[in-house]
């Protein structure tokens, strides 16, 4: 879609959810917005009332349209920094489709997706990363992803990218000073300093990009999968994690045919429980498809639950059994996994080992080693011991929101990391090798581009384009 | 659904469309509703501020929620008259439900269906009559039912309902007064001013009693039926219309299977067509079923289109035939209206003859009258002569929505006015019969009584419950 960056052009779109409702608004940014809406409003303000509400008709001709609050809001103190005009009005299908007309027939334009969002950035009222961040918040549906869109949108990790690229520009203005004096071998910038630097900025990109799989994890949902063979208590188990926790639960199709998704919601943060366990109930071919989808859900997971039963582990032969059960069920998730590329493959899955069903047989006192981990007995039937599996499922994710750590979220900005570091470890490495300034400069400049195009103080013509196509409209 | 009235609690809700949006407004309102929102802001503000834009940070105990837009009114200059805040946040379903989770700890409830508007019917911002507008106003999907609901809510109705009641106590007063004297037999009250007054009320409230039909029909869709045995192009003739305006079209299954229902808005008029056609093209016990249906959607239809073939009528024995199969369709729908009930019943189908097909064979020159009519030639396959109908379908609305007339719509006042006309002519033949002042009075206050009901100045017990539940919650 093509987007138009600052064209002069004012434009109105509807930023309230579209259907009926008791109110609805209508956003108008640009240099006509108060014009064109005084054109049809039975009252005028002037500037001393920006941020003021005003009660007014609104007329479509000789008819009135709304009895509506209009707020105008004066630039540069707005929203996308221009004049803004929100009209309130009622949420009726007809009036919000007709005052958009009116606006249009008056020389509006319809926003683009994110448009009002792209014009505050093209204004320099938020960085990039902060744009992208109001995206976020909008579309945030449970507490985990809701606080990380919260703290990108206050500008921590922006303000942490922007030291990174000032230290670095320092450097650079010195190295580039270098290359005027050429000839004559001189060296204004302090080579030991700026190694320090890039050793202390490659271990803080290192955290970062190391909290993109946590942060990922918790702004689209935790893969979770469930497995063992039929008759384990698999959907048991889901069902009585849905139902303990009373927790927003739904249940849509996933890509794979026969395989559901149902999420749910844990101290704020969603797991998406990929349920395969119907599929393994039959024998023969269906089974075996059965158990490749399972596996397949379960090489991109982030948890696997594997299920035991307490009645098959009151012998040594049955603890031998598991013992190879779950180390081959663990060799063919690690065999699927290495189909997967780069930034998932590096997410190891968190194995949790259940022995389950220990309302039939008690589970072995002391409890046995399997495959190098200690199972935890449970009850799905009778709901005993799923408090310690929340517990582990959790923990992580609320330590990392709840710690003032940065957790990245947005693969456009992994990437940017990504780069980044590798340019800082070959600035490091020609260092390293005495390589001159000149050299340095271009790994510390690329650097810098890729640090820059986070917070879009370096924005590609295809950037902005790609990111706010993304928004919804009258945002 | 119990209502509560005015129980001195603070009450909150979404007042903006369910879903994913720019912005989201949550209105509070309640005496307590600037300290509680204040509770959770990071920015306070005073009364000269009501009616300001405040921008604030919304915080959930230590975490931020949101940056919001806080728009505070103060009593009594508010949309409920009471103290309001109007919280402006990301629409996030996230933070939607966080904040009213919030509010309610804060000691908020959730705001009943329309109550926010019910508190301003209470508190005397508008009359009944107005407010059942601001319902209608929203759902309002057109033109014609939007211009209604403007109207309404404009009050011009409700002052004509004031006036009548007015007068009408004017008198009582006085005949009132003739019962404190009872003994003396004096007549303070002018009884030939009284009759003269009854006469002009009687033929105000025929005119706005016989608005009903046709404001009704334009609130809520004018329904047309279209008949004719097979073949006629009845589905060509539908989907003519359709196409030829661009209109918004829905099909929605009908009540009745098989018989869809679709809309289109012609010069902002919804029409509402029951397309039977496909029924009758098969024979035998299923075209009886057909037959049966389609004159069940004709006997309620407003218009009744009736198409002929031109190939038919070359003949004087074919006009002959077509003379019989009018009228027999017409003496059908009419003994089906005879099952409709009173309201229903009142209005009688306009009928519209087409000579369809004039593309296959001329239609006679000069035209014949077939069952009393003219019919209009037209060619559905080849889009001919649609103009003409749809002048004739929406001529009689037009010139009443641009007329000054006031057309009632709702069914609660129409029975309010057929009541209060049943009293006066009462009132009149008890006047005329010369009875007593007392027992006119018994019939003057049942007129009062059922104007009053109208503007909300008399309102049983029952009553504000059944108006405002149909509302949507946060309105």
């Amino acid at each position: 879609m093509e987007i138009h960056p600052l064209d002069g052009q004012t434009i109105c779109a509807l930023s309230t959810p579209h259907g009926v409702g008791g109110i609805a608004v209508v956003r108008v940014s640009g240099p006509e917005a108060w014009p064109i809406v005084q054109g049809f409003s039975s009252r005028s303000w002037s500037k001393s009332q920006a941020g003021t509400a005003i009660l007014t008709q609104i007329n479509d001709g000789s008819a009135v349209l709304d009895e509506a609050l209009i707020l105008p809001f004066a630039a540069p103190a707005s929203f996308t920094g221009e004049d803004i005009v929100e009209c309130h009005i009622h949420g009726s299908p007809y009036i919000q489709r007709r005052l958009l007309e009116m606006m249009i027939e008056a020389g509006c334009r319809m926003a683009l997706p994110g448009e009002f969002t792209q014009r505050a950035f093209l204004h320099g009222k938020r960085d990039l990363a902060q744009s992208e961040a109001i995206g976020d918040l909008i579309h945030a549906e449970h507490a985990g992803a809701h606080r990380l869109a919260v703290a990108q949108l206050s500008g921590g990790f922006s303000a942490e990218v922007q030291s990174f690229r000032e230290q670095l520009i320092e450097f650079a203005a010195l190295m580039e000073l270098e290359l005027d004096f050429g000839e004559e071998d001189v060296e204004f910038a302090d080579r030991k300093g700026y190694r320090a630097l890039l050793i202390e900025l490659l271990s803080r990109l290192d955290a970062l990009i190391g909290s993109f799989a946590t942060g990922r994890a918790i702004a689209e949902g935790v893969p979770v999968a469930i497995l063992g063979p039929p008759n384990r208590g698999k959907s048991t188990l889901l069902n009585a994690l849905l139902n303990e926790q009373r927790a927003i639960v739904s249940a849509t199709p996933g890509t794979t045919r026969d395989v559901i998704e149902q999420s749910l919601t844990l101290s704020g943060i969603r797991f998406r429980f990929s349920d395969t366990a119907g599929l393994r109930e039959t024998v023969d071919e269906i089974e075996i498809e059965g158990i490749r989808r399972a596996i397949g859900t379960a090489r991109a997971a982030r948890f696997v639950i594997y299920l035991l039963d307490a009645r098959d582990l009151q012998s040594p032969a049955g603890l031998e059994a598991a013992e190879r059960e779950v180390l081959e069920a663990q060799a063919e998730v690690e065999r699927a996994r290495g189909e997967l590329d780069g930034a998932e493959h590096a997410v190891q899955p968190h194995w949790i080992l259940l022995i389950n069903k220990t309302d039939l047989a008690p589970a072995p006192d002391p409890l046995p080693v399997i495959a190098g981990c200690t199972p935890q007995p449970i009850s799905a039937e009778e709901r005993h011991g799923l408090a310690a599996i929340e517990q582990e499922l959790t923990a992580d994710f609320t330590a990392a929101l709840d710690s003032s750590q940065t957790l990245v979220t947005n693969l456009r900005h992994q990437q940017a990391l990504l780069g980044a570091q590798t340019a800082l470890k070959a600035a490091l490495k020609a260092l390293d090798a005495g390589l001159s300034g000149d050299l340095i400069a271009v790994d510390n400049r690329a650097a810098l581009a890729h640090l820059g195009r986070i917070t879009g103080a370096i924005t590609p013509d295809d950037l902005l384009g790609h990111i706010f196509a993304n928004f919804c409209i009258g945002k």
